[in-house]
């Protein structure tokens, strides 16, 4: 089969080895993948990445399991082993022992097609499209914020990075009422914003020290910073950003100020998918270009680009 | 009146003027005064602090409202306007317009007499003898831990730093039930934790990410790289250590494995005051030394130098 594989260099590989699905494993065909942060910096070095990229994806079953077979499906990319501690106890997302699709030795979706574990897969509803399907991975990374924190409807709540991801966030935390703002600093995220009824604010705008709430999702090393001005004393950071490098921290505010600083990961897909059914999340709008598997590598170069919303990747 | 002054040199004045009570102050004898991590950050450079030092104590009120006249007591050290959002919100110890007794624009204790708002005050309780209430306000601190956290009893814990407040800490986290463990380096720590029942580690016995709860009391830098690798996912990292630099933080690990990162700063005197009534907590065995104020800065130097646990100030 096809497959974007990242080995130093990033290259479609025409004859790649088809996937072998084991007992517990369905046969995917890919029918849509999009690219991701986590991929561009995959491809700079993080995680010691070597094989298939991708995580962002909808197929349908070819192989495997009776009654898995022609349903169009999402994954959870955690393939976590079951047995370990964190695993019973409920948080198999955090598994000591688990391989992660298209990021740390799983093979990954931007291929023609992807074997995985029956127990990650979530059927998609018929009124959810292929283009919406594409983001029931990164719409459960942003509901996660939800899982790992509570927030109010009378907070403040700011959302740092208007990126490909924190428009997920937006929208999501648009939801619980709260009085939210998104530091924005380009005009397509803005008038997206606009539409959806959520205000988008420059950073000079917003005076410090007075959100309950700031979801630092730049990106950067740079955004915890900029979150630490903007939280108040008793507030929450909620970190979403993953990067290379390790930024100065000033951990004795965050001690003086009572600063909670709370890491979030990868989330819920079935609320994710409740979300996109009931039509309460525009994913569609976020979609900036489509290219063939055979175009792969130029899609990641258009990925890129500062300021580009998603991507999508169809074999 | 004599009072320790900090004004970039430490030094003992014996002609400092006499506190002037406004119409909700008590005036204070001080009975006696500790010395904190605090004060030694403070000569060193820390809040750029100039006056007089000091903010554990306990005095008898000699003069103010009747009803606090001659009481024994013990005060809280952030003095709050009362009316900004964080006050109303119950709040008062992040007042957005506080002072802090011997820290931040408001005098300290290391002094014959402080003048201080009855609303910070606490009676001691007969019980509670004058060597015990002094530890009320950084035992406060240790109990802040369990305001911010709960710490539950399976949970499994660390505290790294067996110093003045890691030693508190340790006694009150005990009282969860959890499975605690102390990083120690001095046998002095080590013997009297052995003493109370709670074990005393080093840091290469305990395995990487297996605690529920690290609590950061070593009061440096570096502490809290040390307690990400102790962490496990999902886990939690309550920041008790305030000091001068930025260190260089895995954010990325934060978000990563979950992890919750919890700055936790003054505390319930009221809690305190209860354990200490009721024997649950043993803070005399913490006294190393006592000199007069006269002897203050002789006391500073002592209490600077490394290992050393509680020395107490007496006018």
């Amino acid at each position: 089969m096809r497959a974007l594989i990242f080995d130093g260099t990033l290259r479609l590989d025409r004859a790649a080895l088809d996937p072998q699905p084991s007992g517990d494993q369905a046969l995917l065909n890919i029918r849509r993948a999009g690219v991701c942060n986590t991929d561009l910096e995959l491809i700079k070095g993080y995680m010691n990445f070597s094989g298939i990229l991708g995580h962002e994806f909808v197929g349908e079953v070819v192989a495997g399991p009776d009654d898995w077979r022609g349903q169009r499906v999402v994954g959870e990319i955690n393939v976590a082993n079951g047995v370990c501690d964190l695993c019973q106890r409920g948080v198999p997302s955090q598994c000591r022992d688990r391989t992660t699709v298209g990021i740390d030795r799983h093979p990954g979706a931007f291929a023609d097609q992807l074997a995985l574990t029956t127990r990650n897969l979530h059927r998609v509803p018929d009124n959810v499209s292929d283009d919406q399907a594409v983001f029931v991975e990164p719409l459960a990374a942003a509901l996660q914020t939800l899982e790992a924190v509570h927030i109010a409807p009378r907070d403040r709540v700011i959302v740092l990075g208007a990126g490909k991801l924190g428009m997920l966030v937006a929208q999501v935390l648009k939801l619980t009422g709260a009085d939210l703002a998104v530091v924005v600093r380009r005009e397509k995220q803005a008038d997206l914003l606009k539409r959806w009824g959520i205000a988008a604010v420059a950073r000079a705008e917003l005076p410090n020290a007075r959100a309950q709430i700031v979801v630092d999702c730049t990106g950067q090393a740079g955004g915890f910073a900029d979150a630490l001005d903007l939280v108040e004393p008793r507030g929450t950071i909620i970190l979403k950003s993953t990067y290379e490098g390790l930024p100065q921290v000033n951990l004795t505010r965050v001690a003086v100020d009572e600063i909670r600083v709370v890491g979030s990961r990868c989330g819920p897909f079935a609320a994710a998918l409740r979300l996109l059914s009931a039509g309460l999340v525009d994913v569609t709008s976020l979609v900036e270009a489509r290219y063939s598997l055979e175009e792969a590598v130029q899609a990641f170069g258009h990925a890129a680009q500062q300021g580009v919303l998603k991507v999508l990747i169809e074999p």
